[in-house]
């Protein structure tokens, strides 16, 4: 198989250390470049002695260079804070190099609602319209010939995924849906805060950021995409005392009140039928975000419930394979003409 | 002050240790008899060698007999599954003792609401009528003057002091509430099964239960009665991998969407003004389980979200402590002609 | 009972919280005056919400001054960082105040091993002659008469009270010691820092500061008094993913390699006979950190291996009660003429 | 790569579950049969909602017939309790089929030794002189030529390992020797059992089993034969509250105690020099078990204490990966001809 060069600029967080452990296993993309200005100079093996003995750990980290970067590299994973991806994409397209941005820069298509959600004015409109969503079950064919892709958040990667059926199949009111989220610790990011200590996440449970948190209309805009029309929706997350992993419940009226529970599973195995990665489990089970651990699928499982009229459905994916790293990789698998499961085929470790 | 002896049957499951636990710091209801067939003969420190060198653990464990309970006990505690207890308390009553039933048996006005949700036919149907479900915050005089009280479930003392606010206040419809409740592992008790080893309980998340928990008629039941009308919501539990602790997230239409969060703060703030143990958290702030552990606090934040309509109030508690043992002995000392908070002025265990 | 004034200094650790919920519930010491510069101006409830409603919530938290403090505080607690204690308890001293130190500042005897394990002078040289080591199973009398106590490291009071029967009933070579200890992440500090991240405890287990960690010679110390000679040992700390707790593994060699567990057992039993805080487990029985959760326990088990030649003695505490704000108030107790129990009569949170 | 046809008997415990993981990514063995009496009927996918879609999900369960196991497989796991396991293979064996014993029966050359410590009659003496022990870095050749592997225990393996270069480079006393293990849950094992339900492991850390756990002879066995002499030490396992990984702390005398910390460093650094799987860390750093997580790295740290003459090792593998099903396949993978690490390049999840 051809060998891609893959450069990786933002290496100290876990979407970063996700890549590289991904990448130490794809047997066609090789991680060549890896960027920190924190660390530039260490070995990566040396930051991250999980990688040593394994592909990548001899790469020397550096400083981003845009020139030398689009010299070194076939494709780009940008794995930086929003604002600051912007600014690296731009060049890099420039110089030709395809990019997979993992920051919010290109998610939304509005401008103005990125202005207003992450209040900071956006500096390259013109590849918002470019920039493709980077969902393989819903955009594989735009992501194949795409320069830009902007890779999902993982929350709205797992609401997403969860929505789909219901809204494909037309079984739920658009008004009114919630989004009841949970994510494990590794959602808050690889920064030194009091906050996400081991003593303040473990043994307790919280919500945050709610009912304004930032992935609101990057899901709005792909459920109202789907439903073909305006969607307004309420999104809340909550923090789990664990490492990996994300559940969405989400809450909706059923258009048909008296639906089964055998109607709406029959609906959303139908439309999963032969996915790779989609998992409609069996009636009366339910996802567990463990058995989706370091992989990629999203296990989704979906109940109408008629004593109240509502379709409750509930999808797991894992939060760094699924929801950033693997995704990313699976969209550069199509960006480069790789089958999309390449180097993906990971077995949960449960 | 005077000394109240208490009976206790059930100790093996968390609710008996939790009982044990606040009794050893109780300054005037003295265990004096613990029951549990399996365990009979032991000392209840031998058993629970964190009881050692405090009160309570000479006490040796026996077989429930009613006469004899009733002849050494002013008050007893159940702390056996449904269907068990009712069995017991009924002889109990007869012979003069005043008792706590932990279990579901006398928590539904409804006969029929009990038969159909627990699938078991209820022999004392008077006792229905006459049980006072013990909640202090709401049913205060009535239990004072109570031979049985039905201790409430954890996830009903949770959503009920939840919604309480939102309801006297007419702040939301009645329709279409939804409440998505997280708890820790001890909420499934503490018996051998493969499915609650630390290993399956940890590092992931999951649902249960849904959409037809137990605990929702109980619910159903309450909420009906402060709004004066009969509700229907959807309850669904999900299982967090901690120790202790709830967390209710409540979603509900908000009755006049431009409601402001500070509006809706002030109303909660008002009726909780004064509460002992109700805390309504300062507007921006969230409940965390841990800053209730091991106490009888229930924290409430309330969020007007005008962008979707919806009211969202987080209400947090023990479910060990406020939910179950607390909440147990707090109903104890009224009965007993003592202060509501005799023994149980405990600052959590951060 | 008369209530005594505490200030304490560094509220915003681990070990200042447990002080302020452990004087929420003390009879006769009440917290007036709590000193942080990065939170001065809040009040205690607004930094610790766990705290509202309950004594202390309302002190208002200000700047540390050596006159005001001792003019407003019969006793105060420092609960600051090794070499900032120091420069706090001359003043507080000299101004007629008492004083419980929870840094090393005052722990060990000789300026000399100050100075080589802190790598750092030390500039009150006169008051280590003077501090008190504060365990009071050890030195109670002492500990009532002084000015200065030191408290003891959480490890020392863990590891010196498991070997304290071994030593004294002579059953051990002093040569050898090994001590292989666990702790919690609590005792790494509430300090931001990407180490002690919930992701980078939780699910994992290592080793840290070995073969030099600074509680080593304080360990040496105490041990080289109850052995009547110098010893040195090999103390090796280990970081568990729990909040709470420490166990210490202790090796030594048997003096008579022919003793049997039972005499093992009973020397300890008879040693620990009638202690308040001391518990020696039954034969068989080995301790676990929950059971000696939150409260003043120090919970013991002997083993001796005929085998190998063996003694192994077990020791669990709670770090942060025990091995810190538990025993400084045990410590003050002492110091201002209470029983030494009071306030600290806590059952374990299992 | 020509498949070899595997067959798992004891399909429901956490090793059985790995080999089900593990075997889904290989590209050469492939798994014919599952065995499990309580699941026979079920689809492995039913069983194991994480294995759907992947290779193995469709093999459905059924009940162990070693003349049925031996026509359809060329090699048979045994992951199933010692005592059970050697029954199964005698027929196994006889039938001509190659066998990796996952139990204690094959372990231990010494039938008295086994008859001691297992309390149990061994019914296949013979085959103890024939079986190979386990462990590729020491016995590849043999493991290649066997029709028997006994797969190590868990904690021997990472305590073997780890004592290796000590042994070999001659650095220690063998009288002595302390291993202080600490292991995460699954080590336990997948049986109902209310010690090992979450609320039971977590938050909490003991100590189990010691002095006398039967891994104990095992690890003698195998440092005595590297010793050259009959070695007697003393293990002692602790559990920690995680899923996977174990770490050894090792101690012992230093043979030459002015043995400076690089040097020791160097011994082992040499002898683990150009190993597939054992990384030993670079002076200064400490071995996680999360950098080894699901995969088949054994990390080793040496630190020579001059001050108190001892040798410290510290050895971290992933016990259900390295410990048992990895270490299997690995196995497998030599009996089969294949190189010992296909289908094993995973890079840990961290």
């Amino acid at each position: 198989m051809k060998t891609r060069r893959v450069g990786l600029v933002g290496i100290t967080g876990y979407a970063g250390m996700e890549v590289a452990r991904l990448l130490a296993g794809h047997p066609a993309l090789r991680l060549v470049m890896a960027c920190s200005r924190a660390e530039a100079g260490k070995r990566l093996g040396e930051l991250y002695p999980f990688l040593e003995k394994l592909p990548g750990a001899d790469v020397v980290i550096s400083v981003f260079e845009a020139e030398k970067a689009a010299a070194g590299c076939d494709i780009v994973f940008l794995a930086v804070p929003a604002g600051t991806a912007m600014g690296m994409a731009v060049p890099l397209l420039a110089y030709g190099t395809k990019v997979v941005d993992f920051s919010a820069d290109f998610r939304l298509r509005s401008r103005q609602a990125y202005e207003e959600w992450y209040s900071r004015s956006h500096n390259a409109p013109d590849l918002l319209r470019e920039a493709v969503y980077g969902i393989p079950e819903l955009y594989a064919e735009q992501i194949a010939g795409a320069r830009l892709v902007a890779n999902p958040g993982c929350y709205p990667t797992c609401s997403i995924l969860g929505l789909y059926a219901a809204l494909k199949n037309d079984l739920i009111e658009t008004g009114g849906i919630v989004i009841d989220a949970k994510s494990g610790a590794s959602g808050a990011g690889r920064k030194s805060a009091v906050e996400t200590l081991f003593c303040e996440v473990s043994d307790t449970f919280r919500a945050y950021g709610l009912p304004r948190h930032r992935h609101t209309p990057e899901i709005e805009q792909e459920v109202s995409l789907l439903a073909g029309r305006d969607v307004r929706l309420s999104f809340n997350p909550h923090l789990v005392p664990m490492n990996r992993g994300i559940l969405a419940t989400v809450y909706a009226s059923l258009k048909y009140p008296r639906m089964s529970a055998e109607e709406a599973h029959e609906a959303f195995s139908r439309t999963w039928e032969g996915s790779r990665w989609v998992r409609v489990l069996p009636q009366g089970a339910l996802p567990e975000t463990r058995f989706v651990r370091g992989g990629m699928f999203c296990d989704i499982s979906v109940v109408a419930d008629q004593r109240t009229g509502r379709l409750i459905v509930l999808s797991a994916i894992d939060n760094l394979c699924r929801g950033a790293a693997g995704q990313a990789i699976a969209n550069a698998n199509l960006m480069c003409g790789l089958p999309v499961e390449t180097g993906l085929t990971l077995a949960p470790v449960v």
